[in-house]
């Protein structure tokens, strides 16, 4: 998938990531996955909600992946933190 | 699925939602289904990811599901929240 398909959520507010969802899909795009690490996961699956369910109503959730990603970090180990994927397709 | 098997994430420490996970698989459970809803989400991933890469290493992931659950309040219309339920099975 390319880049451009993908919508990063983090610490904004949750409107803003549904309008760019949205905003890409009207531009063309059949697929678009939307991803988040740590806390911003709640937010990734409010905004596949409510894409889903108030804007887009025929995208449909094609796969949902969640993994776990090491930070690095200056003092000592690495930072884990779990991720997801939210993959959505007309 | 027998509702024994589900664990419901909220606002405890990720690792007691973990244990308690550990627990059911260690004593017969072959398939488990963690549930949460809202800032909980992320902290459920959470919880799948710990249990399957530190605990439970031969558990997968079989299915991850979201939606939109409506919470009836006092005042005015019913509150909208996401919701998560992840499968795992051995």
């Amino acid at each position: 998938m390319a880049e451009e398909n993908t919508i990063f959520v983090g610490k904004k507010g949750t409107m803003a990531y549904v309008l760019a969802v949205v905003t890409q899909v009207n531009s063309g795009a059949s697929e678009i996955t939307i991803k988040a690490r740590g806390k911003a996961i709640s937010r990734a699956v409010d905004v596949s909600e409510i894409v889903r369910n108030k804007f887009l109503k025929d995208l449909k959730i094609q796969k949902i992946a969640t993994s776990t990603e090491e930070i690095p970090t200056e003092e000592g180990g690495p930072l884990k933190v779990s991720s997801i994927e939210i993959t959505m397709k007309k």
